[in-house]
């Protein structure tokens, strides 16, 4: 596909986007009602700051690197997207969507260091493994995406966890992974994201990612609109139309900058430039079913998608 | 449509279904990790005999009706089959779905005095009404059904809370709501559904009842498989291709009986017996990514469909 082509497929996409998600101009509203104020107030609940929701299931086989509650805290800072069937890795922070067998969020705390290049972690043995604290009903085997013709894209990404062997080998849990184009996306576009991300550590103390899949609607013919996804293997794994990933970058004066980018499950030209993907967050908020990046007020940014606000 | 093509298509539904979710042949296996279970024994979380999770969120606008522990702790007894956003109304108990902007569960708790005929009860004088508890990206509004050709389908029946007038009231919220093919469907073979759980009371003293959406995937000529499903309005509310009822009766003599229907949201010929939409429960389980009546071991079923077991 040109890189033309992708733009046009992009400024379709964000046009549906935008014509759904941002049509009725809501102002962003952070209601009492809100799961996670509700929770964080709620008496006999462990808050944020301590050990958080998350913890409550700790990955599993992880017993001589579990996640502590510290790190835990660390990673979700600004709040959960959503508290539905959370899991706590060492280094990340994952919600499972049991109905799609694939995640509906992964979140991680990247810096200089935790992405500094580290010989002593080896990706090449890392193997991708079912993840055995998925009910059985829900999990998603090798099986499942062989033949395929999808890769097992990595939500977080294994080249963010290096400080330890174990840290790269959690990201290769199958509760990790999303079906996703091979060549032309997870090997090209994504990856490329993935880099910039890591990236982003040069210029920011923290930087703050969350990742996941997205089932936008499309019009047919009709003039209805329909939601429309390929599942794979006996356990019905859905293949996402579209990947997001929302970024805070917080900077040595402490300002906040924050990123979001959509991208079509789909080939894209190599020579497009990643901002060609940027969206406004709240579009992605609305089109996932989750709020990002809770516990900051908007007014508290100093820039998205690198405009000032 | 035809009883007969009723027939087929709900053999060819099932078929689908048995085909995907059931080829694994995993035993049920009642993992520590599944949720429900880590959080009742996760210290500082109130345990579902006494305040359940579902009180995080008690109605709103129900200041004086509101739901009190122990009526959350009778509907949801035999275990929550997600956490997912969960919200205690006074007389039931919903788990909403964000993305799709209708729920992923409601539980209801049914005897033959709260399903009785009260004059004192006018349901004509109850409005359909935007929850406000949701935030406002992903609340459905009555304007997203207007025009669109689908009947706002009640997941917990207003029929069967008929103890108080707020009871009934309650079910209005657009929360409780999913688009339902009406004529045909919604005002006819899901309403004898729903007259047949209310008569369950008279030989169960307690019903329980799970309601909710499912989005079956489908074969297309290319081989692959396909999960598809029309959105509705400016808050592109999914139009779900299935409903399920998962229920358990309660004997006198303490035995239970299960019963699990999943009907397609289409035409369904007044003549189809409703033994046609009877399926193994664990198929509904693999496809809503939950897990019903979690607290009780299959082995302790009298019944399931009928069939002694």
């Amino acid at each position: 596909m040109s890189g033309l082509g992708v733009r046009n497929l992009l400024a379709l996409s964000a046009t549906a986007i935008g014509a759904f998600y941002l049509g009725s101009h809501t102002k962003r509203e952070r209601l009492q009602q809100s799961s996670s104020h509700v929770i964080r107030h709620f008496p006999g609940l462990p808050t944020f700051g301590t050990v958080s929701a998350a913890s409550l299931v700790p990955a599993a086989n992880s017993a001589n690197l579990t996640a502590t509650p510290s790190r835990v805290s660390q990673i979700m800072k600004y709040g959960f997207p959503g508290l539905d069937h959370v899991r706590s890795h060492s280094d990340y922070v994952l919600s499972y969507d049991r109905r799609n067998r694939i995640p509906h969020w992964v979140f991680e705390h990247l810096t200089a260091e935790s992405v500094a290049r580290n010989d002593a972690v080896d990706r090449s043995k890392c193997d991708f493994k079912p993840d055995e604290s998925i009910h059985p009903f829900f999990r998603s085997q090798n099986t499942d995406y062989r033949k395929s013709g999808f890769d097992r894209g990595h939500m977080a990404a294994a080249g963010n966890h290096r400080l330890h062997q174990k840290h790269c080998e959690e990201t290769f849990y199958l509760s990790n992974m999303a079906p996703q184009v091979g060549q032309g996306f997870n090997r090209d576009a994504w990856n490329s994201l993935e880099m910039h991300v890591r990236k982003l550590t040069k210029s920011y103390t923290n930087v703050y990612v969350c990742t996941g899949p997205l089932y936008l609607p499309h019009k047919e013919d009709n003039g209805k609109m329909y939601v429309k996804y390929e599942v794979i293997g006996s356990n019905t794994v859905a293949v996402p139309t579209h990947f997001y990933k929302v970024i805070v970058g917080e900077a040595t004066d402490h300002k906040l900058h924050m990123e979001a980018y959509v991208m079509p499950n789909k080939v894209i030209s190599n020579d497009t430039p990643l901002n060609v993907f940027q969206v406004q967050p709240e579009t992605i908020e609305r089109a996932a079913g989750l709020l990002f990046f809770d516990q900051i007020n908007r007014n508290q940014l100093t820039s998205i998608n690198g405009n000032k606000i």
